[in-house]
């Protein structure tokens, strides 16, 4: 552990009227309106914290649950090849953008010593039969710990998988052996996992109940896949706590998360941009734009507001990554409706480096990139195209930290979390529910025959159409 | 190869009027404004393929191409354990449908047996020095085949990884060696990778001058690799052959691309859904998502109309994954602003499945799903989806094939060209540029010194803030 005297810049120079030529945000604004509308939402805010309905705000600080965690994966992740974690959405995005940041790229095709022995991992995410059959045939029960993520404990495409791999473990192992490569994370307590998980003695990790699915990377559905992969959770849980006590402010000049949502909110809501790019320039980065991604949509994206007004809000996060991107979407950033802005996402240092060695000397369209090194070219990239789109009149801002590494990655996730928690009171809507995603869910259980679930009588299609 | 009789099939009930409760489209407009509208752009793209200006239209028939690719891979890549394609945008996304769709899940984690002899896959984009250093001690010299793609043969994140590369290989093998591991994909007789190729005796497989990057999967920038990994390219550019067969006729009751681009260029001009998603119900077709999106941001997005008028235009494509994402953006889709028209792409039947065997049986939250197939509940997952949008009133469609294979792939890729081309026509701009990036390119260059490049002189920033 290094010390580490501060958190992540925001460079918001490209949003504001100076950088864009007047289109933008009036900086005036930051010290005025605004900054007295950030102080009502951050009371909405801190209001649910204190009294724990916001759950993700306690989970930093919640030792005991670290340690069980921490247990867990020394009791049960030793000695394995593979970890299988089958968990979809808030079960499976976090520990994604976890193993992404850091793991060294293409875990699973590194040998056992570069993976320090730690396993594999695979994440069952969607129920494609594609991908089960592909997988199914490459891993031995024996080696394999197997962790089952679901709050509710009632997610259909979890389930089903879990069945397909209870029957494969039970033919295997005997019932007697599925305790030690089984792992259940779900909602303390209460739902169809956790009854299973008491009567088949199975090890239960707890979702505390104020703890959404989106909210929870920092619980055990991240913190238990993580530990047994190596990663230093403390570090992660230290870095959100870094996070959430440089976001406590109610004065956003003060408070970066604040900064984040009266920005992203405004240019939303007032300045016609509900298209807000999250672009890391890292690789690493893939799977926490996945993550932010989940948690804009489901937190801001509303019909009702919490006073029951019919509001239908909510901008719509699209994951890009640089340079990549700039090879597909940046021209419709840079010339298309001004409807977009960017956040780009961007480590100050490399973890290494490569230089271009001065080969090719004679062709002067590569000998000039000679001498440079590939982070000098990334960098570089990203910070030309936030310059043309600001040149283009185009809003845009620049979070940049340090390295990326398991404390910066923490304060990410909290930085991002809390900066979602403010929005939502900026928009007047409620962050920690979901309830458009239900009707989709009876559906289904029409469509499947679960009890309680009516058939949906879909209507005959009028317009098949043959292509 | 099998008779198919028929291409895929759209089902648009869910974008017309009676659907959606008066939402959406009148599909009287579909035999009236919107065939005149279509039957005009129709005359635009015709001309253009006429000329050969929009040379996409003759890849699948270019046997003499498709030969030069497969030769290549027969000279080149046998006996090699790997295949590296260093690439971006146009030069990779093509490619990574390509795997996604084709190959079996896990690809590069199979032994040798399962690939058949084929060689592990690794796709150079983004020049991110983690990535790379992570892969350079695991592929050797000896049993590499590495391919560089750039049409212009100037591409700066492309040319520094071959750099890279190249003195690795040049220490490795001899500057003698090189021509037996690296075969270049650029416009033909142009460009310094053309030049490079020539003087240093390097296999060249040309991209044709009329086919952007974004248009040419089908020529040797995907039939190469794709040929080296065991794909039938002739099924492939069958299945191309077949769909613009399909796609020819000027009745727009009687031209499938014609009808999906009529449709969405109508929900974005006209309707208000600016946000346009992809969302396959296959992981086979996440690659393809993503190379719809480059094909759909970069050919629409335009500032400047043909006529040169000022329109910055273009909708935003989004690509999206059944059924992982109901758990992320779903909510935002039912709820939020009525902006977005979700396009659904699936097969009709799977490849292969898995039957969720009956255990459990006292746990009613989970035996209702005992008996059905994973590929039951992943195409009832995307029907309830469809069908709970379309009961909130919001504009969906379902694009079904038989089977997800290489004939129904080219099939895909060449729907969405035309409709892509047609698209162009009907928002008035041309489909085949991009010179929103330009800039950004200019930029770059001169942060790197690159000779023509002026300094960019980026202002200093004056709004940095310590989060």
């Amino acid at each position: 552990m290094t010390a580490r005297p501060r958190g992540p810049v925001l460079d918001h120079g490209n949003a504001l009227h100076e950088g864009l030529g007047g289109a933008g945000v009036d900086p005036k604004r930051l010290e005025g309106d605004l900054a007295d509308r950030f102080r009502a939402a951050h009371a909405a805010v801190e209001e649910r914290r204190r009294t724990g309905e916001m759950g993700f705000f306690r989970l930093p600080g919640d030792e005991e649950l670290a340690a069980r965690s921490r247990a867990a994966a020394d009791d049960l992740g030793r000695d394995v090849d593979a970890l299988v974690v089958i968990g979809i959405g808030g079960s499976a995005l976090g520990l994604a953008a976890i193993r992404d940041a850091l793991l060294p790229a293409g875990w699973n095709e590194l040998d056992d010593e570069a993976r320090r022995g730690r396993p594999r991992l695979y994440i069952l995410a969607n129920p494609d039969p594609d991908t089960l059959t592909a997988l199914l045939p490459r891993i031995d029960p024996e080696r394999t710990l197997f962790n089952v993520v679901s709050k509710s404990g009632t997610t259909a495409e979890t389930l089903a998988q879990l069945m397909v791999i209870w029957s494969g473990l039970e033919a295997a192992l005997g019932a007697d052996g599925l305790p030690r490569r089984l792992v259940v994370t779900t909602s303390s307590g209460r739902g169809p996992l956790a009854e299973l998980a008491a009567s088949r003695g199975l090890r239960l990790l707890p979702i505390p109940e104020a703890v959404g699915g989106r909210f929870s990377v920092l619980s055990p559905v991240g913190a238990f896949p993580a530990s047994v992969l190596g990663v230093d959770i403390d570090e992660l849980l230290m870095g959100a706590r870094e996070a959430a006590a440089r976001s406590a402010h109610p004065t956003l000049a003060e408070n970066p998360a604040g900064m984040l949502a009266t920005l992203l909110h405004l240019a939303d809501t007032e300045l016609g941009h509900p298209v807000q790019l999250f672009m890391p320039y890292a690789d690493g980065l893939r799977g926490f734009a996945y993550w932010a991604q989940q948690l804009w949509a489901e937190s801001l994206g509303k019909a009702l507001d919490t006073e029951g007004r019919l509001v239908e809000t909510g901008p719509t996060p699209l994951p890009a990554f640089g340079a990549t991107d700039q090879h597909s979407i940046l021209q419709l950033m840079m010339e298309g409706p001004r409807d977009k802005v960017v956040v780009f996402l961007a480590p100050e240092a490399p973890r290494r480096d490569i230089v271009v060695p001065p080969v090719l000397r004679d062709y002067p369209a590569l000998s000039y990139l000679g001498g440079h090194t590939l982070f000098e070219l990334l960098q570089g990239e990203r910070r030309a195209t936030a310059e043309a789109l600001r040149r283009a009149g185009r809003m845009n801002m620049t979070i940049t930290f340090e390295r990326l590494d398991a404390r910066s990655l923490g304060g990410l996730f909290m930085l991002f979390q809390i900066a979602v928690a403010y929005a939502g009171a900026l928009y007047g809507v409620d962050p920690l529910d979901q309830p458009g995603v239900e009707l989709g869910k009876v559906l289904t259980g029409g469509l499947l025959g679960r009890s309680g679930c009516p058939d949906p009588e879909i209507p005959p299609v009028a317009s098949r159409w043959r292509m």
